[in-house]
């Protein structure tokens, strides 16, 4: 068999960044200047390091970015009102809220309140199902990520048979949609599935959304399945046993290097892309 | 093997019915009359049938429809502007525009211009996404009719796979959806699907959404699985072969009287409901 393929999200990342410099160099000839508010609630150490890696991503690129930082006491009502605020904010281009928040706030009905158009981490039902529909304008990050990669190394789609592990919000479920739209035949497996091997066993394109350490097994793989990890647990580990799954992988993410830059880079993209939609609009 | 259980969507529509008609009552001592206003565009005879039966549906459950006929030459505008008005017309409590509107008007444009509130046929993006995630009032009418035919005969869902064939937004989609919240293993196959019976072979559950009469072959089921044909043909034949299919189901519905009475129950059910509801809001 051929040497597995090492799908290098760095690589695929900076790719993606290239072309979001370029869109910034235009935006700021027309005096626009991309703008991320990022809006994270409590002291959880990951959440705030994710939120800084996502500001410092836009920086980088010329990007401004908000960092709102509400303390672990807010209300789902004073959440609310600082969404509704950037909603309203001419200078801000896309929202993004930090998953999880403190769990006595209603998460789902702060993801709604953010408005379609600043819905750039595609967090909103309204969103989910319009990238179901074919005419999303911002998929959810790390499933639009994992799409990207695959394009990026002509891995192909069609008339694969993708197994999808997880069913969340903005992973599993958005995931499956977009492997369908572009005519997968996909299974989604869960807490409940019965028999997760067999069914990970005839995968050609199996997506690890699971959020448990090492939790796809080597033995779990057909030889030469494609394997995206999208899980990031503690101490930077995937969701894919990549040691014992590597060798049998047609082609493999690492974690870290993998999913977790090319998600980053996708978040900064959909606020360019929101802020660019933004000022066609009002050139009309 | 025991003998197959034929899921009599009849019985479960006048289930459906009883229930619409105690609310209705319910209703109408607070002075309010549930209405749906059905949309026709042109002139094909089958959905002409088909919006007459869904009109007469409700009136026989003491629920006003209003009939919209426009002619085959109206245009998107046209559409939108009548969707419109019934968004705004406090005594409509349900919009339906037939499926399918003549090529030339852009009918995902029309569908999406429905106010989730009335959307009680289930065909916005919006009230897909929030069904996908759980909190949706009124999901597409078949495939809601396909889990209340499961739930009254109480066949398993949680932990069951289920494969599902189409992919369509009123249809595969969402009923893959629904059953993947209800705890089944979902695997959505299409017409790219490669090695189709195979997928079918590893039914618990088979939806047949394809659109193509005695599409579901015999030789296809695993004994004992349980079949919902969503299929309407030419001359009443579903998507499966009945006479093919049937020893070998569990249970099966048969076409006519299966899927497609339950589904016009749901939509007069979900018309009540939003009357329902919009009485509940404005007592607030």
């Amino acid at each position: 068999m051929d040497q597995p393929l090492i799908l290098d999200g760095l690589r695929v990342a900076e790719d993606i960044k290239r072309k979001v410099k370029e869109k910034v160099a235009g935006l700021k000839e027309k005096g626009i200047v991309p703008c991320l508010a990022t809006i994270l609630v409590g002291d959880d150490p990951s959440s705030a390091t994710y939120v800084r890696m996502k500001g410092n991503a836009c920086r980088k690129l010329g990007i401004e970015s908000i960092r709102i930082h509400l303390p672990k006491e807010t209300t789902t009502e004073e959440l609310l009102a600082t969404i509704h605020e950037l909603n309203d904010r001419d200078d801000v281009h896309g929202i993004l809220l930090q998953h999880p928040v403190p769990s006595h706030i209603d998460e789902r009905k702060a993801f709604e309140a953010i408005h379609i158009d600043k819905d750039v981490d595609g967090v909103t039902s309204l969103g989910y199902g319009q990238s179901a529909f074919g005419f999303g304008l911002y998929p959810s990050c790390t499933p639009a990520a994992i799409l990207s990669i695959m394009d990026y190394y002509q891995l192909p789609i069609a008339g694969k048979h993708a197994v999808v592990i997880g069913r969340s919000p903005i992973l599993g479920k958005p995931v499956s949609q977009l492997l369908l739209n572009r005519n997968a035949t996909v299974t989604i497996c869960h807490s409940y599935t019965q028999n997760l091997e067999h069914h990970v066993k005839q995968a050609d394109i199996v997506v690890a959304a699971v959020g448990k350490p090492r939790f796809v097994q080597g033995d779990w793989i057909k030889p030469g399945a494609v394997i995206l990890d999208a899980g990031y647990n503690k101490g930077n580990i995937g969701d894919v046993d990549y040691d014992a799954c590597v060798a049998k992988s047609g082609a493999i993410t690492p974690v870290p290097g993998g999913v977790g830059p090319v998600t980053i880079a996708t978040l900064v993209k959909h606020t360019v892309e929101a802020a660019e939609r933004k000022a066609t609009l009002q050139a009309q």
